[in-house]
Formats: structure tokens, C-alpha cells, sequence
């Protein structure tokens, strides 16, 4: 791209390319090794323009990252008109496309809790709790009372499935109706064990 | 203690001693805040000598995540005299001991995944692992057989009681007999999904 053509962007446009050049690296290569040099080299920027748009490595590792997961989080909103049944088999189908489709930003995003930036890690947490809170809706329109252990039991089992997916993507994703039926079980009894527990 | 009283020990000795004074550090702070500087200051010797027994930072905190790590491991290792469904009971019964009694070290090294340090993110996914490899065992006593299914159930189950030990431990660990109990059944229903699944 020319420098003319770079010209005619906002910042904001620039900004948003420059993220998703570092969200790309993603895919192939995992967050730590994401440095303002690397990025600067294959967005074909100077290091200078990097700091001017992210003010530091962090912050430029928080934007990139935050891209990323909500890119997650859109692909696998939940259909609203769907009935919560429905509606969690349909998120965890799309949330198996998502990992076959992106492996590799699905793997750096779960590895990116593993980033020794506490903000980082907080940005991909966020993402669990809200899965979890996705959950507790559905469930919470099923009749499930929403006690201590049920939202003990679905955060945690939002870890299960993310490990799951973790184990398949790093080896090849099953049939998603397969996957898609025994992940809902496992969730089930989570749920069911929560209810008869006064955990 | 005196540098007389100190000289005494064996170089070993004398490493071991700033490992534990490390590890006892973990009980209230993450790992990211052991610097050598605080290391030197707790144990009342010179930087000088951390870098001779550790050489870096990096070392100092792999010395001090290996033993934390070893710890629970030691706590909770499995009675070979019990039958494996006892075992695993007696199991997960320590280690919910070991959370009530170490919670601040049991925090710290599940947060020490989240270290920006590859090599100290491979000592506590190993431990994950090893629990893992003692459910299969258990679990192939039982006569489950051991397919790709139940490997991923049992490693994600692991993600899964760490969450809830997680969870539970930052608020406070309810009784135990409800606690194993919750933890025994969605891990038999995971290990049950999983041997119906061709996933």
C-alpha cells in the first residue's frame, strides 16, 4: 500500500488495521512473540507510529487481543429467537466452527490467560464469565435456580469445554454433532449435580 | 540466624531453605511479584547470592513453582492401597484439604499458568497432566477403555475440579463430603459421555 493511500485513512481506520495485521499473527504464532518490531515489520510501519497508536507494547497486546476475543464472542453470540435449549446446542455448534476455522487465534487467545500482563489475562477471563453468564440465562429460563453451586458448577464447566476444544483443535476437530452432544451432557451433569448439591 | 549458623548448611541445604521462603511467599502474593530483590530481602541475604544459586529471576521462579507444585502433588498423591474408586474419593478429598489448608499457594500456582514464562507454565501443565494420567489408570482399572474420548474428558475434567477448587476457594471451601461428591459425579458423567462418544 502506497504511503498516499495510508494518508487517506482516519486514525481510527489506521488504528483498526494495524490490530487486525496483530490479530493475523494470531493465527500462526502465540501473543508473547508479538513485539512492536514484528508488528511494525509486517504492517510496514515504523515502530514510531505503533507507539503513537498503542503507547506501548501492552497496550498494543490489549488491543489486538481484545479484537480477537470479541471476534469469538460475536461468532458464538447466542440466537436470541432461539429457545435456550436450542440456543446453547447452536452457540457450542458455532463455537466448534469458530475453533476449526480460526485454530490458531482460538489457541493464542486461550494461551493469552497464560500472558504474564494480568490485564491481558483479565480481557480472555472476561470472556469465560460472560460464557458462563450466557449459560446461567439459559439455564435460568429452564427452571434451574441460580445458587452458589450452579454458577460454581458453569464456570467451571466453561473451563471443561474450553480445554475440550483446546485438546480436539490441536488435533482435528470431530463432527461438530458429536462434539456438540457431548459437550451438552457434560454440561448437563454439571447442572444436575449443582441442583442436588449444597456446595 | 546468625552467618555463623548459616555457613553451616550445605549448598544444597542453603537453596532449599531460599526455595521454601519463596514458596511461603506464594501463600499471599503471585508469583509476579517475586522479585529478587524481595526474595533477597525476605531471606535476609544478598542479590549476589540468589544469582549464584538461581542465576536469574526465571530460575529462581522455576525452583519455587517445581517445589509448590511438588507440594500438592506430594498432598495428594494417590494411596496405591485403595481400590480406585476409593482412591480417587481419598484423592480428591486431600487435595480439597490442601486448598483449605495452602489456598493462597494453591491460587499461586494456578495462576502461575498465567506466567509469562513458557518453561513455568509447563510445570503446572504438568501437573494437570499427571492428574490426568492417574484418572485414566484409575478409570482402566475400572475397565473404561482408554480411547481419545476419555483422554480429552479426563484432562478437561482436571480444568474443570481446578476451576471449582478456584472458585470455591476464594470464598470458602464448603464441606468436603459435598465437595468430593460434586466432583465424583460430573467426573463419572463426563467419563460416561465420553465412552459413548466417538469424538
Amino acid at each position: 500500500m502506497s504511503s498516499e493511500r495510508r494518508s487517506r485513512l482516519t486514525p481510527e481506520d489506521r488504528r483498526t488495521q494495524l490490530i487486525v495485521v496483530g490479530v493475523n499473527f494470531l493465527a500462526d504464532h502465540p501473543l508473547d512473540e508479538l513485539s512492536m518490531d514484528e508488528l511494525a515489520r509486517r504492517a510496514g510501519v515504523s515502530r514510531a507510529l505503533l507507539f503513537h497508536y498503542f503507547e506501548s507494547k501492552q497496550g498494543m497486546h490489549r488491543a489486538v487481543v481484545t479484537t480477537a476475543r470479541d471476534s469469538l464472542l460475536q461468532a458464538t453470540a447466542p440466537d436470541p429467537e432461539l429457545e435456550p435449549r436450542e440456543r446453547i446446542d447452536d452457540t457450542l455448534r458455532r463455537f466448534a466452527i469458530f475453533v476449526r476455522e480460526h485454530r490458531g487465534t482460538f489457541l493464542s487467545l486461550v494461551r493469552g490467560v497464560a500472558s504474564g500482563d494480568p490485564t491481558v489475562r483479565a480481557l480472555v477471563d472476561e470472556s469465560r464469565e460472560f460464557n458462563a453468564e450466557l449459560l446461567r440465562e439459559a439455564f435460568g429460563e429452564l427452571g434451574v435456580r441460580d445458587t452458589r453451586a450452579v454458577r460454581v458448577a458453569l464456570r467451571a464447566w466453561v473451563s471443561f469445554a474450553e480445554e475440550v476444544f483446546v485438546s480436539l483443535a490441536a488435533d482435528q476437530l470431530t463432527d461438530d454433532d458429536e462434539l456438540v452432544a457431548f459437550l451438552v451432557r457434560t454440561l448437563d451433569a454439571a447442572v444436575t449435580a449443582a441442583r442436588d448439591s449444597d456446595l
